[in-house]
């Protein structure tokens, strides 16, 4: 049966999803935790091997990453997916479990995904706020980092903000970059056919020097056809992986 | 000069406040930051002695600690809390440091500790949501725990809910005790005197049997005259210090 997981998890302790040499990881553990449903006799040297939707760095946080893979189970979905959380650790949960055709992937069948990024935007860090959220001191103009995301709207050539993971195309499709004030945060929201590696991330810092009024809101277009890597990477905890979509 | 700071820390990675003989306390962070203040001569043997405002366990969390000390300072008290925050760790942050009289004690000069506990009242666990609050999945009435709630108030002797550190009184003066829902959240609120080893998580534990039907409201009044443990004790990461008022 070919399954598609759609889950939360807190990056703070993860080397990120993909399995790596070294290192936990979220897919370790999901992959650790799915074995136990094998058939006794395939549990010690088998293994299910799974396909994320999109990939997360070290760090990044996810409330809706996506995992397809095939799994043999008889009764409903709902009591496996139950069964499965007992089994994670409590910075994983998986929110859905659902029958999805063979040729599916949770990778190649992907239309957009949606990252949202938290910025802490006060005079002063917080114990509480600084976990999901980026701390940055300084006021910021919301209006010229709006004006500024407008540029980044379309199919465009992004390798001024990312490079290609296996050394192709930067072009990218962008449908959304949006931002806006929430209680102490400022709230961005990036959506895109796929991202680049730390695409979102170097397009917030960029964001975020129009807000302190270091580059101007027109000079994005500049820094979009010069290709050269554009303002710094954000870190990875102010980042979440809302939502991967699937026409 | 004799100091004040009000002090907020996420619990998670402490052993408590109090010093103790293995593992890492807020108060030893708090010390050893602090030692750094003094002068050269005396930075090596010297030591910065704290009094904490309010006893917090392994685990729970602070908006509104406070510890008094004294410490030789010439300059403005602003520009103190800065440097001292630039030296300790991520979860702890000083919001205030005030001079107060010489004989003005964090923990004896207070008139009342409020507490708030959060719990996570979803029919599912939540990977974001339960890192400061304890996850009940069962429905709970909160009418009832509301009227249990009531049954609480005034000075009393409260055995059924704890002990004295000291081995003494344990009576206390309990002036509130709320609790409302707030988003997935049911947020408990209380205010006493002073409270007995583990007396708020044993309260909120009690309320949670109400709220699920296992003892009634009325029961609370038998519970407290008994004088014997009463329910469980809820979990310490749900737990937070939020203020501590002198008069």
């Amino acid at each position: 049966m070919h399954l598609l997981a759609v889950l939360e998890y807190d990056g703070t302790d993860f080397q990120g999803f993909q399995s790596q040499k070294k290192g936990r990881t979220v897919q370790d553990e999901l992959e650790r935790t799915l074995r136990e449903f094998l058939p006794q006799s395939e549990r010690r040297a088998g293994r299910v091997k799974i396909v994320g939707g999109g990939r997360t760095d070290a760090g990044v946080h996810a409330y809706g990453q996506t995992a397809t893979f095939d799994l043999d189970w008889t009764r409903d979905l709902e009591t496996f997916r139950r069964a499965w959380n007992a089994k994670l650790p409590t910075d994983i949960f998986v929110r859905r479990v659902s029958k999805v055709p063979a040729d599916f992937s949770a990778r190649y069948s992907a239309s957009s995904r949606v990252y949202q990024y938290r910025v802490w935007n006060q005079p002063e860090r917080s114990v509480f706020h600084c976990r999901y959220a980026y701390w940055v001191a300084e006021p910021l103009d919301v209006s010229a980092m709006q004006a500024a995301a407008e540029h980044l709207l379309g199919k465009k050539d992004f390798a001024a903000f990312g490079s290609a993971p296996d050394g192709g195309s930067t072009v990218r499709d962008v449908t959304r970059v949006e931002l806006h004030r929430d209680a102490g945060e400022i709230i961005f929201t990036l959506e895109a056919n796929a991202f680049l590696y730390r695409m979102v991330r170097r397009i917030v810092g960029t964001l975020l020097l129009v807000g302190r009024g270091i580059i101007s809101s027109q000079n994005i277009e500049d820094v979009i056809q010069r290709k050269r890597r554009a303002g710094f990477s954000v870190p990875p905890h102010g980042l979440t992986l809302m939502e991967i979509k699937y026409e």
